[in-house]
């Protein structure tokens, strides 16, 4: 039987449909269920290794502040200001106090910058693999992330066959990330990379989206990139103990020009430091007392990671943007269901 | 090995402990250990019946009009109004146009009245199992949920049979869900059993808290309550073509007083209908813009229906309060993470 490849092609910057086109088109349809194939090789890797799954908050007093660029948004709850989770993060720590090896599969919403509408990358609105070990390392989670990441390929490749031939998606693409260890470079590596393509990189900064494009387009396989310098990112970053000023944390770049899919790293975890790094980035520590409450008496200290589904199923299946990984997508400052 | 059962007793109306102690309770984590069997026989159940399953939206321009009593929560989408999902149901109608069986597993946030915090039976933040199927009858999703509840007894039972036990929750309170098929009562038939209960049960409204734990704590296994009058629901509740005014919709309600687990049945799909019965909702037809317009082109005729995951937890794990199955509960009215 052989198929005609489906028409999955974007002119750059392109919006989506009608969600009436959009929910027929066989390229949306082919893309959620291999989405559907690696939300179960998530669940399949994660039970076999221990894991225990949350359902995720919605809202709450305070959400994740490390959310570069994009905004909050606000809601009452019964006359309290809570808002709209921006990330589990919080609540990920917290859980580690019933389990050691938690993650969620959580919805996520950021009000990103409106320029961002059209860069194939955003999604105001989008869904999240959220890992956390109790007492790991960030090298420990770099091993987690390579291995989940190593089976969703596994099984994608399997079970979503047809989908991903259909979609034009060849598996050689993957050979590579299955074959070797990802590698593992610097921020500061990073940048000098940057610099000698001529992008004019800063190096205490986080990398910009033009520069994660030209770098995840150097490689065969996804690659780690660590020790972000401490201004770039939140307080719930931990710092090293040994390295003042450098983050314990990585990004997780796709090959292929696909750019960002993962986050994560060490977790700060002690009272004092909390205060210190909350301060340190403008966030007032009163707005987050029932985190603190916790920590005074001993939050675990862990690492862990967050993980884009759209981005992954972008990845995998070699669409132009994320939002073709979404049924409902929502674009910046476009209203859409 | 003998094990000594947990404490799972709560006085009347008690709240949930702080944060910290919540999570590291044994109660809490055998309860949600649980709710891992309960999602995972969800998705083993529906995924082999040909179920996709869809990633939940949060917000929305509209949400489910039909929740009783609760109130919804307002956000500020770049200036438009939009709102937190109070239940998925427009875009499970919507779905079809890409899928004719899916399913969501989608929390929701619902501003329940402040006299319900408690009740043991309510939370403002839970999480849905929402199924819908193409061209299906309310009488075909009855099988589905009861074969659906079945299988998730029956995978529960059998793994996580150890947490139950220290719960101290007896299989046999399951043997006649098991063996024998739920009952099928009309709402008519239900005011007749309350009243002939000394319950002063209205004929034309939705069965109150106190008749539903009533009427639940008369049976041996889960049944159905069907045909709800039409004043009772909101629009999306599908109106029988033959008997006006009766809704061809279903409430099932647990044994042992445990009271409602889930809600569905026959949808509203017409445009012109979907009109009407807007309008005789007191609903706003210009707030439903998105989804008007895929009515007028289409909407496939559906049933389905929300299975209410916390609850199912409670009734599996003979918990006293729903709240013992949420790892971060939020009751009416109380601040909390």
């Amino acid at each position: 039987m052989t198929q005609t490849p489906l028409n999955v092609k974007l002119s750059p910057g392109q919006l989506p449909p009608s969600p009436r086109e959009h929910l027929t088109s066989p390229v949306t349809q082919a893309a959620l269920r291999i989405q559907n194939s690696i939300t179960a090789a998530t669940r399949e890797y994660l039970f076999t290794n221990g894991f225990t799954e949350m359902m995720p908050p919605v809202i709450g007093p305070v959400t994740d502040p490390g959310v570069r660029g994009a905004k909050q948004l606000d809601v009452d709850f019964y006359g309290h200001h809570y808002k709209i989770m921006t990330s589990v993060i919080l609540y990920k720590q917290a859980s580690l106090l019933a389990f050691d090896k938690i993650f969620y599969i959580a919805p996520n919403v950021r009000l990103e910058p409106l320029e961002t509408a059209t860069t194939g990358r955003h999604l105001v609105e989008f869904t999240q693999i959220d890992v956390e070990v109790r007492d790991a390392t960030r090298d420990d989670v770099l091993d987690v992330v390579q291995g989940l990441l190593r089976h969703i390929v596994t099984y994608t490749l399997r079970e979503s066959k047809a989908d991903l031939a259909a979609l034009g998606r060849d598996p050689e693409a993957f050979a590579a990330l299955l074959r070797e260890d990802f590698l593992r470079m610097t921020h500061a590596q990073a940048v000098q990379t940057l610099r000698d393509l001529g992008h004019l990189q800063s190096t205490d900064a986080e990398i910009d989206w033009v520069g994660e494009r030209l770098i995840s387009e150097q490689t065969d396989r996804p690659f780690f990139i660590v020790d972000y310098p401490k201004g770039s990112r939140g307080f719930t970053d931990g710092e090293s103990y040994t390295e003042p000023g450098v983050l314990r944390n990585f990004d997780l770049i796709a090959a292929d020009g696909f750019g960002e899919l993962a986050s994560g790293g060490e977790r700060t975890y002690e009272y004092r430091r909390l205060i210190e790094r909350m301060r340190e980035t403008g966030e007032n520590p009163a707005k987050y007392a029932w985190y603190l409450d916790i920590a005074r008496d001993g939050l675990p200290s862990s690492a862990g990671f967050g993980l884009g589904l759209e981005r992954v199923t972008r990845y995998l299946a070699g669409l132009d943007a994320v939002w073709q990984a979404n049924a409902y997508p929502k674009l910046p400052g476009i209203a859409s269901p």
